[in-house]
């Protein structure tokens, strides 16, 4: 957690009004620039200092031996580690021979805006050299959605005190230092160096870099052009060497005068294709900017931009920071997939390195759920990557013995990189959970082709795989056993509700695709008999249930093992993966995040409200929230069974989970599960929002603080807004065609262009359920900041 | 499996009469010589050929970093790792210049001798050489029970065709090369060169090195001293290096000469004394042999094994090949513990780095009761070995939250060293495997000593970490959750029957323990309300019982998981391990090694007769088999529940797994837990020994095949012989007071130096149960070979 609040609190941006060198770290996760193709760290334009120097490419690793004291059967020989690519945000300047540089001189004034509309990272310094020369620097930098491959910087240069001789350099840097990544001496040693250089080439104001990488032998192009506006005698130079491509703009300004340097940046990589064509790729996306300039970047940008908020907002009235968290979090999940494009989205989008730039099932279960409904384009293209990795699942189920596709725990490419089987391997749920997200394309976008051409075998083979893993007992029912559910504090056991219930959901949604689909699903070789053993595994699923307690348990026996010692746990023991050992973790009754609560929400239609009221307040004394994929979770179920206030507590710290680094590792890239969430919260928390079997339902209700809360999704290509203030909702189907949906118990038909208002009254409450000592949320209190 | 039988069958010897080098490997482990404290490989006097040269010392390890791509907390960092000192067997021989190597000239005949009544290893070896040249050279080699820190060498070389030109060089050689170690780079890199030079010294015909290890710290000298017996005009010189010292004969023998050295070779070493205490240590340990002389040796050496035998040897009429493996067994078994001295008994002994050097389960469970009855002084010193490992197994315990003694699943110095928590950290039966060595030792040998100053803290310590381990329920019900039993294709369960029920014992012995020893309890901290604590969770701990299939569950929820599919798994898929996911075998009923059959024999006191038949015949079907533990359990419950052939089977495949290298891996060291094994299988299988509760009982049977079995032991300090032949058993006290024990139903006072005979009838048997397909043991045909 920080110690202050380093950002201002407006609705539409985040700034930055001083620069604390210790939190540049964070900044530069906070100020990261993606479009999910390409991803800038925020860091400073001079490139020093830094928390963490960052560019990455969607689907851009290395691969590195995993090491193992004792290998295993089909355990991962390598892993993909997100490489730190040639850094094309450098522009470093010099001012009467002097380094501009934060750390020397006097930083007069600081200033960062990220433009939530715009989508800019805008700078603007004032500096005094130790020399005593004033000047001002004013950098605006974009990552384009519009144009996947380029980045663009206007960097502006203005003295301050008279006649200034100025050099800027602006330049390509591979392989640049960095932090090292990895405490293994093996791994640190393929990444230290990651770009093996193939090509130079500089032309005019503009070159390129070729490099590949050393194992996993992707081959990437960076290439950099430049518009250079200064005044009469500035002189420009360009040169490139293996690592190194640097335009040099000498020039001498005098008082009112400028020097303004237009920056576009090209990437361009692949697996397969040869170093001309990759070469030209980036040449072309360079030119194509140059085309449309400055100015035609930005106006494309904000273009896009306006049409995401036009479907996408969320507005809240009663909490400012709040407000802008919101649309803090749902803009950086657009960067995190708007052009990801059959690559995975990861983790931490393209932020930063943490969890090695792997993508985990987070990715299905938070975020596609949001851009379905927000950007329904790019959640379409996350499932088309998870499709074109099916050989590689197929090829990990039949290593593991099993049918059907079991995609990875984490991985870029899509290999299985996990080195931990119990909390990987064993983690099968990833399987429902791509599937899951799959029937929710498909029944929020009506896209029945995708459904046909990508979701319908995304949905036999993971059925298979959930056919092949479990078996009925001598009664009849049917178990999953040996696996591990969304609580890491638990692990290889059987019948975890989650899995069990995901799986169901999985194999009955692959039934009923099949039926939508019987040519293509023959094709698949699905047969009745297949389709029978699906519907009978799914009507026959266990689901255990303690009849002592009243409660579900998370997982077979779960309920009667002895509790987590809470009360002789100290805070800095927290988190406890970090202080205790597995075993004892997962013997015990602690969770780290939601998982029954989890299957609360994700299969609320297999509980009913008694049970929803009585599992959540028994499992949420056991849940430590040791993971940012927890409080949003808890935010939705608390939000369902009438705790407004606790939905709310743990509403704000999803969204502020970055702004204000309440997990402490921001620096290392953003939660952009937990930021995606925060969405969630609002809209299936508050909203009340439901899906289940393709119907949309709300249940709206808003927690005292707040004075309104409205929020905007697209529904089968109509765009729907639902206004909740206390007592009344109302729904506006902007356009399209007449739209039914349940509001509480009642069903409604929405005219396109009219509102319908319905009252809705304050839910029935309980006592507020306890958590572990110290591990419940900060009570949320607006206003606490700016 | 080898091929051929390579060893003829013969009583009290083990013989190889050619020299096939495709099985030199496996005859090194054969012929391995060790007192327990000093072990060397079988290895060609002249140190090459060979498998895979070995001297070792118990105790004597290196460190190595563990690697863990994703690392966790209470992971050990370091492994450690047995080392192959410096070399003391080497004797190099040059005949008219030409080195005698087996692999070049003519072998015209080899014959080596393991003697098991004089404890010596003979070689007759005749050759000619490229040359031309014949001669035979005799050696004889020990390895010291009586001189701890002594080996010796008798090599004799008579030339056959007149006046040749001898050299014979006795060596010392340090840092020698051999096979890798490991895959691990980093750890076959530690291990490579582990011994760093610190002092040479020659005088005389004695040289000493000494060395030190780079991480361990770990300092050894080894020294050799000899006395030459050759024709006039013999010359000898001796020179030293940092790895090297070497004694030169240099001779020229006519017909009916010989030259005849004696090697004296003496190791000492230790991780704290100073450098001129363990060369002064070896120094000393020389010249005790030097004046004993070889005949001085030889004759200790038989006058020491000679003492065993009376109080050991097992008869066995009707399977000479099983007598021989059943002597064979013992030998090694002795070899392994008899000089042990409060270091750890491995797995391997000192016979090879299978399993790095690392002590196990196994030495309590399968050796110290062998031990205990036929060497007690030995079992003794290796729980000794334990009790001084216990500021470690504290710290362990604290380290993962646990009270007492949490011991590690595999060590050499006693740090855990497994790298795998599954199946090293949750695998606590170890401790009770402890206690239970304990408990049976001083039961066995009334030493009431040994249980006031070693064994009560050993007993409480463990007990303690039972408590803390396991919980009560709701029900009062003592559970230990989240453990693993010995069946490595279960893990991470929650009461495996064979943990709770060695618990049980623990906490019970422990509060026997106790009560025996008051004084010492209370400095202990034992209290009343302790013991109360360790008698409560005793008495309520839970045994999963299946009421529908009428057995036991080896841990909850056993019997409810899927079968494995035995007849969809090939023969070349056994071992599973290597080629399924644990995720998959774990949640299968698939046993790797007997588990609750373990539980029916050291827990028989807590089954009924028809749950043994019943628990017996249902894990029989699911045991395959993949450790070598497995034979020798499964043939004492056979035995038990009247399945004596079945029982005769499996003795058969515990007694000779490294003669026949049914595991096909003795090359890497023999199995000291199946041999000791062996012995329980005879005494505890047909002799039907038992002593649960301090009491000796006995259930003779044996087997149609077998005319008569005898076997001896000691209890109390009698010696006791028990002769089974068909239909009768005869009890012969041999010496001491009068002994009480159990014949079936009936107690009987047997009186020194009168013997007893009693009736048995052959009990009334079922089908004989099933294994998987291809897993159960072959049957047993005498005089297969030899």
């Amino acid at each position: 957690m920080i110690p202050e609040p380093i950002f201002t609190v407006e609705p539409w941006s985040i700034t930055e009004d001083q620069l604390q060198l210790g939190l540049l770290p964070h900044a530069e996760s906070v100020f990261a620039l993606s479009n999910g193709h390409i991803g800038m760290r925020g860091n400073l334009d001079e490139g020093e200092p830094f928390g963490q120097p960052g560019t990455y490419l969607a689907g851009f690793y290395e691969t590195r031996p995993l090491p193992y004291a004792e290998a295993g059967y089909s355990y991962p020989e390598d892993g993909q580690t997100a490489v730190n690519v040639t850094n094309g945000k450098i522009i470093r300047l010099l001012v009467d021979d002097e380094p501009f540089d934060v750390r020397y001189g006097t930083l007069l004034s600081h200033r960062r805006v990220l433009d939530l509309r715009a989508g800019t990272l805008e700078r603007v310094v004032r500096w005094r050299s130790p020399a005593g020369r004033e000047l001002e620097v004013r950098s605006t930098r974009l990552v384009s959605f519009v144009q996947r491959g380029i980045a663009a910087i206007r960097y502006e240069v203005r003295p301050l005190d008279g006649e200034t001789r100025i050099v800027v350099q602006s330049e390509l840097v591979a392989n640049e230092p960095g932090p090292a990544v990895s405490r293994d001496p093996r791994a640190a040693a393929a990444l230290a160096h990651p770009l093996v250089p193939e090509l130079h080439e500089d032309h005019q104001r503009r070159a390129v870099l070729v490099h590949q990488t050393r194992a996993s032998k992707i081959r990437m192009a960076a290439g950099m052009d430049h518009v250079v506006e200064g005044p009469e005698g500035t002189v420009v130079d360009i040169e490139s060497h293996d690592d190194l491509a640097r335009l040099t703009v000498a020039t001498e300004i005098g008082d009112g005068q400028s020097l303004v340097l237009t920056k576009l940046i090209g990437y361009g990589w692949s697996s397969r294709r040869s170093l001309p064509a990759v070469r030209d790729q980036v040449d072309a996306a360079l030119s194509s900017a140059v085309r449309s300039g400055w100015d035609g970047l930005l106006t494309e940008q904000r273009r896009y931009l306006d049409e995401f908020w036009d479907g996408a907002d969320v507005e809240i009235d009663g909490d400012a920071e709040l407000q802008q968290a919101i649309r803090f979090a749902l803009f950086h999940t657009l960067q995190a997939g708007a052009r990801t494009e059959r690559r995975a989205i990861a983790a931490k989008g393209l932020t930063g390195t943490g969890y090695d730039g792997h993508a985990f099932w987070d990715t299905e279960t938070f975020v596609l759920p949001v851009l379905t409904y927000t950007a329904p384009h790019a959640a379409a293209d996350a499932l088309r990557w998870r499709h074109s990795t099916l050989p590689l699942a197929h090829e990990r189920a039949f290593q593991l013995g099993l049918e059907g596709a079991a995609f990875p725990w984490r991985t870029i490419r899509g290999q299985e990189c996990s080195a931990y089987w119990p909390a990987g391997t064993a983690a099968f749920h990833v399987a429902a959970d791509v599937a899951d997200a799959v029937i929710r394309h498909v029944d929020v976008t009506g896209d029945l082709v995708f459904e046909r051409d990508i979701g319908l075998r995304l949905l036999v083979e993971t059925a298979r795989l959930w056919r092949s893993l479990g078996h009925h007992d001598v009664e009849g029912d049917f178990h999953i056993d040996g696996v591990t559910g969304p609580d890491e504090y638990t692990a290889i056991v059987d019948d975890n509700v989650y899995t069990n219930l995901m799986a169901q959901r999985n194999l009955r949604g692959a039934v009923e695709a099949a039926a939508r689909h019987p040519r293509t699903a023959a094709h698949l070789g699905v047969d009745d008999e297949e389709l029978a053993a699906w519907r009978d595994a799914a009507n026959a699923m266990c689901v255990p249930f303690d009849e002592r307690l009243g409660v579900h348990q998370q997982s077979q026996g779960f309920t009667r093992h002895a509790e987590w010692d809470f009360a002789g746990t100290a805070p800095e023991q927290y988190p406890l993966l970090l202080n205790f050992p597995y075993f004892d973790l997962y013997r015990k009754q602690v969770v780290k995040q939601p998982d029954l609560v989890l299957a609360l929400y994700k299969r609320g239609d297999a509980f009913t409200d008694e049970q929803k009221a009585r599992d959540f307040a028994y499992y949420e004394r056991l849940t430590v929230r040791d993971s940012s994929l927890s409080a949003c979770a808890q935010a939705i179920v608390a939000a369902e069974v009438g705790q407004l206030d606790l939905a709310y507590d743990y509403f704000g710290e999803a969204a502020l989970v970055d702004l204000d680094d309440l997990a402490g590792n921001t620096k290392d890239g953003l939660h952009i599960a937990s930021l995606a969430g925060s969405w969630l919260a609002a809209v299936a928390g508050f909203g009340g929002l439901r899906d289940h079997g393709g119907e949309l339902s709300f249940a709206p209700r808003i927690p005292h603080t707040l004075q309104r809360l409205a929020f905007r999704l697209t529904f089968r290509g109509r765009r729907l807004r639902v206004e909740i203030v206390h007592g009344s909702a109302t729904y506006q189907l902007i356009d399209g065609a007449p739209l039914i949906i349940r509001h509480d118990d009642e069903t409604l038909t929405l005219e396109p262009g009219t509102s319908t208002t319905r009252p809705w009254s304050p839910p029935h409450v309980g006592p507020r359920p306890e958590q572990p000592p110290g591990r419940g949320p900060d009570r949320r209190r607006p206003g606490r900041r700016g």
